[in-house]
């Protein structure tokens, strides 16, 4: 919907038509916790219905259509058995939950998580449910622990890996969220991997690592695939992560060559990392909205716009704590081979003696060769996405640890901050780590 | 304290001695209007006492002292009429502040707001005090008068500019916070310099541009002027704004000649603009503390440390509004004679759907020649310190707008931000007004 609308604000005259499987358009899938939770209303995730779009952008929205095929060469869509001739076509098919290839997937009430509708299903199984099962301790799968705590189920998290939000999170900052969560009652099952989903006709059991752990309903949050199913069928080229490979103009190629008047946006772009050479994946909704406002752009306009490399900052509220991160952590340097060195520093989030200050930790990663910063993660009681922003411009940017130190200010005042920040504090740990 | 407890972490075997004419040491004179007003408490303020200091990091501190003299010859400190020999220098006398001069300054219960004992009288003071004037609306004149009206006072602040927070704010960003404080019940007389302080023993009123402000307190809060005394004795280099010149090791010099073994921290330093060619005075808590660490390790050390140009980003939090600035504002630009563009975004500080989300406006401000950053400011309901800190960087590191679009990012979760946020659509509104 961003490409559409960034069309059509760049163009009046263009014609516009967006085809979804789904029902709902224009809403955000991060915001799902919170709507099963009851803390945002349905009604209010949704930015804009179909009929807004038609009637104040002059966009045609065509819900529930599935597009069943694209002719690259004679240009046309078909979609719900109709033909429909583009200028400029913007794929937008985002990802697909990735589930276990394992028995029981599809007993009643084993849901995913992404779309509004989903979210409804899992609202109304949860009236009937006492104990739940979440597979996946991604940041997604412990918002909706937490949900379903608030809500008063007996909540239990299978996880494949030896830590809570794998991969973009280093393991003792994970480990601080995972015990911020047991402490509110959240069981965790951790070094299990899930094979079987049991019952007859509804779910009544999820067996992991030979276990057998009881539940009325059983939600899978193991992660997006990209969605290749027309970029396949087109013969786009595919990256080494299982994603469109696409041009800064975010075009595709096809064995090599770069597809006209085609744009990729969303969860099914491999992007480039601004951290290191190499792909990288950012499925994240930030990264989809910028992407989709380039698209747009770039599907009506000759001035092209350019899409950058990613740092991919991320952040999430859990419990009462929000973790956030940026560029690599320990585990996504290490697929890029590299050698890091960390800095760490706990503070306040204001000043020692100003009453209400929350807990804020920092961690800051380097490249042990270039001194560069590579990433960082904060926990923190608040203000923790600015800071993680702050520190993806320095990682963007190819800022070394010692150059931060001289170069970098924070702004001061006691309700607010420490007057030197824990962010400092945390590079200069990691400049005394570099020098020995 | 900083330059002290540096030098001695850096050499344990050095002997470092501090003279003072404060009672008391190692406190944030930031904090006062929030001991004053009793949200902190008076002994939380201060990190520690004289005593912590000499048997904890073994520096002798001496309180209530005065020095008298400084012989860089033959490199002697002579304070409380006693001589002390030194092979390092630290001057640190931070600022004075400026009081007109006028009639009836020093009738009693008239403050200035620099120490501890400053606020413990104020407080006192106020005890049967009813109206109170602030002579000066910046931030520290604000955060007093919302401290006061939090105790029940009538409180007026009397302002010679046209505006709140002149000089680092711009007048539609401060016009928005006067407007919040008038909303409070806090009175505003603009354009009014203070011409007497009347009264016979006490102060009784005030008067400005030719009305009479009747009071019992008076505050002057009208800024801070470097304290050259001892530069001044010694010969330094004093520059265009009556600070001390300054190398990026922070010594002084003497008719162009850089000053050996002697080195300058705080509110007496002329800074470098780390945006434009040229001086600036960065009078903040933070970059003293910053100065303080270059000025401590190179007392002591071989391997010098520097201490770069300045964006300055300052925050206050005055009534229930955050606002924080960096780099440039308007009225710093045209010091430098460069022309301004201007964009501007307003949001919220969480998703739109997601309860209790504040206001938060964004401005920036880009150079029109060379589409550079040059500074920002935030209001908001929280969370707008790392957000400037993020905006400081760009400052820094003389970012273009175009490019800020292209290559920076933000975390993104709808309890702790936008999906895109305030501060990427305030540049991409400066980029619409750089292409005009």
């Amino acid at each position: 919907m961003t490409a559409a609308s960034t069309a059509r604000a760049k163009d009046p005259e263009c014609e516009v038509t967006v085809f979804t499987e789904d029902e709902d358009v224009a809403y955000s899938p991060c915001a799902i916790p919170w709507g099963i939770e009851g803390k945002s209303k349905w009604t209010d995730i949704v930015m804009h219905t179909p009929d807004f779009y038609e009637k104040e952008r002059g966009i045609k929205v065509c819900t529930k259509t599935t597009v069943e095929s694209v002719d690259d060469a004679a240009k046309t869509v078909t979609a719900g058995g109709k033909a429909y001739a583009y200028d400029s076509l913007v794929i937008a098919t985002g990802g697909k939950v990735f589930v276990p290839p394992i028995e029981g997937t599809n007993l009643k009430n084993v849901f995913i998580v992404r779309t509004i509708r989903d979210g409804k299903n899992i609202q109304e199984a949860l009236k009937d449910a006492k104990n739940v099962v979440i597979g996946g301790a991604g940041v997604i799968g412990l918002e909706l622990a937490v949900a379903f705590k608030d809500m008063g189920k007996d909540v239990t998290v299978i996880e494949m890996m030896n830590q809570v939000i794998p991969r973009i999170a280093d393991k003792d900052m994970a480990d601080d969220i995972q015990k911020h969560l047991e402490d509110m009652g959240i069981k965790f099952v951790m070094k299990a991997p899930i094979q079987a989903v049991n019952g007859t006709d509804k779910v009544s059991s999820v067996t992991a690592d030979g276990k057998e752990y009881p539940c009325e309903v059983m939600i899978f949050a193991t992660g997006v695939r990209a969605n290749l199913d027309i970029p396949k069928a087109l013969g786009f080229d595919v990256g080494q992560l299982n994603a469109v490979i696409v041009a800064p103009t975010l075009q595709p190629y096809k064995r090599g060559r770069l597809v006209p008047d085609i744009y990729v946006a969303g969860d099914l772009v491999q992007c480039e990392s601004a951290v290191m050479n190499g792909a990288t994946m950012s499925q994240l909704g930030s990264t989809a909205v910028k992407q989709g406002a380039v698209a747009g752009n770039n599907a009506v306009s000759k001035e092209k716009k350019l899409f950058g490399p990613v740092a991919s900052p991320w952040v999430s509220f859990i419990g009462e704590k929000q973790i956030a991160g940026t560029g690599l952590s320990q585990g996504l340097a290490s697929w890029y081979g590299v050698d890091v060195v960390e800095g760490k520093a706990k503070g306040l989030t204001r000043a020692r003696y100003y009453p209400g200050g929350k807990e804020l930790i920092v961690k800051v990663l380097a490249d042990r060769t270039s001194h560069r910063i590579i990433g960082a993660q904060i926990i923190a009681g608040e203000e923790a996405t600015g800071r993680i922003d702050w520190l993806t411009s320095a990682v963007i940017s190819g800022t070394t640890a010692e150059d931060f130190l001289v170069r970098s200010e924070n702004a001061y005042c006691p309700p607010t901050s420490m007057v030197k920040d824990v962010v400092i504090s945390a590079v200069e740990d990691l400049c005394k780590n570099l020098a020995q």
